[in-house]
């Protein structure tokens, strides 16, 4: 997906939302166990309940993992699922990789090629190792680098708020750092959490125009309002995610309704910033 | 694996050997194509032939991702096959993970846990994300979470050299700043590439005790003599790896021959070194 198709598509639904298919087996509801496969009957629920919300789906490796090779195949069935909503959304791997040269290359094949077991929009990958382990990730045309810059957990703070004596700060850096490479506001966006919007300023201030992934609203206890405040420019330029907070906001039969519910709050709450740019 | 069962070992074999199992299909001798499944093959016979001399195998995981749901079927595999050989060698995902606290739980699950498909006895993690990104790893008893501090490749000087206004630099900061989290020498090691082997003095000033896991022998240029000058100590306190230089040596019939006799090469040069101490 280009850059201007997602802002075609957060124009046409009025909404920057991207809903994590943070799919735990052990959160979701107990009735779903008796099916085949419990995490995908979830997904596909939880899809067709918030897609007419929602601009982008954002799986967690993690989640999926966790339950060995089943979890995968509830994975891969999930994206085959999405396979004729590709126009409707764009597909995130929450997978934070990043190796070696040729090690990354293999991972983004894993995650971005066509002819893999997923074939995903974008992937997010941590910047620790530097730039040869990004650049293999962006060979594929029309697919997305999601950097991590600033995130939304406590321990952000061990690392990410290193200044070195001109009083910059990791975060900054790396901001400013993938933009030297052969990147661009087309391929790249970065992290950044919501429970740290004051941040946000200082962040558009070295990357005013790239599209910015906002975990930490909801849950984490991030303020959409203070995100959009800081974090909007002219493009809209966020993915605002939640996970619980819409998947998880109930657990009976009921669960998608409520879920699809809480996609549309949000969404009715992104539309009243969008027409306040 | 302790880290007192890990030194008896390096003892017992005479080596601190680590053979990286990047058993990518696209490099694997050309007549296994032919079996069911040639990557679990090639790892077989590379693990019958180099198991005497090694102390330690690191599968990564990204070249079995890259061949989807059939190539972790392939790791799987081979983890089910050095079932019986768990008390001969430590086995580390080289996995590069992290990500927020209840997340990052996710992933220890699906690497350490002994009920999971992997059950591995150590796994990489990047530190980007700081402190609750790693401790979930720590929740399994005698299992090693191994932090990226130095890392072998170009990209590593990125961000890993970035100084605060006290010249520390980040991958030094990381050396000491995990040290304070509630983590030890007994389930804590650190991945110091071997192509900055004149850095391992200053290592060795901050973490003088703990187990480094050494890339970058071989295929990326690092040299084994000065590793050990700079970084061995009195238990050893090193895991070299190779990964090219040994598994793919050779193509022909006899690739897991020739695998072994480089392993052995490699075992009597570090015998050497174990000698000098």
């Amino acid at each position: 997906m280009t850059r201007q198709e997602l802002i075609s598509l957060i124009n046409k639904k009025q909404s920057f939302l991207c809903v994590g298919l943070d799919s735990d087996i052990e959160k979701i509801p107990q009735h779903l166990l008796k099916e085949e496969d419990p995490v995908f009957e979830f997904n596909k629920k939880i899809i067709d309940s918030t897609l007419p919300y929602t601009v982008a789906y954002k799986p967690n490796l993690a989640f999926y993992e966790s339950n060995g090779i089943k979890g995968l195949i509830s994975l891969k069935k999930t994206m085959d699922y999405l396979k004729d909503k590709r126009n409707e959304c764009l597909i995130i791997a929450d997978a934070k990789r990043g190796d070696i040269g040729n090690t990354s290359k293999q991972y983004a094949k894993s995650m971005l090629s066509e002819d893999g077991d997923f074939n995903f929009d974008a992937i997010t990958i941590a910047p620790y190792m530097g730039k040869d382990s990004v650049m293999p990730f962006l060979s594929y045309p029309n697919k997305w680098v999601i950097l991590l810059a600033l995130t939304s957990n406590e321990g952000a703070a061990d690392f990410q708020y290193m200044e070195d004596k001109n009083g910059v700060q990791l975060f900054e850096k790396v901001l400013a750092t993938a933009q030297q490479w052969e990147t661009s506001k087309d391929n790249l966006m970065f992290v950044c959490g919501a429970t740290k919007a004051e941040k946000f300023e200082d962040i558009r201030k070295i990357a005013p125009d790239h599209f910015l992934l906002v975990p930490g609203v909801g849950a984490q206890g991030g303020s959409l309002k203070e995100v959009c405040k800081y974090g909007m420019n002219k493009d809209c330029g966020l993915l605002v995610n939640s996970s619980r907070g819409i998947i998880f906001a109930d657990k009976t039969e009921d669960f998608y309704k409520v879920a699809g519910e809480k996609a549309r709050e949000l969404q009715q709450e992104m539309k009243s910033y969008l027409e306040q740019r």
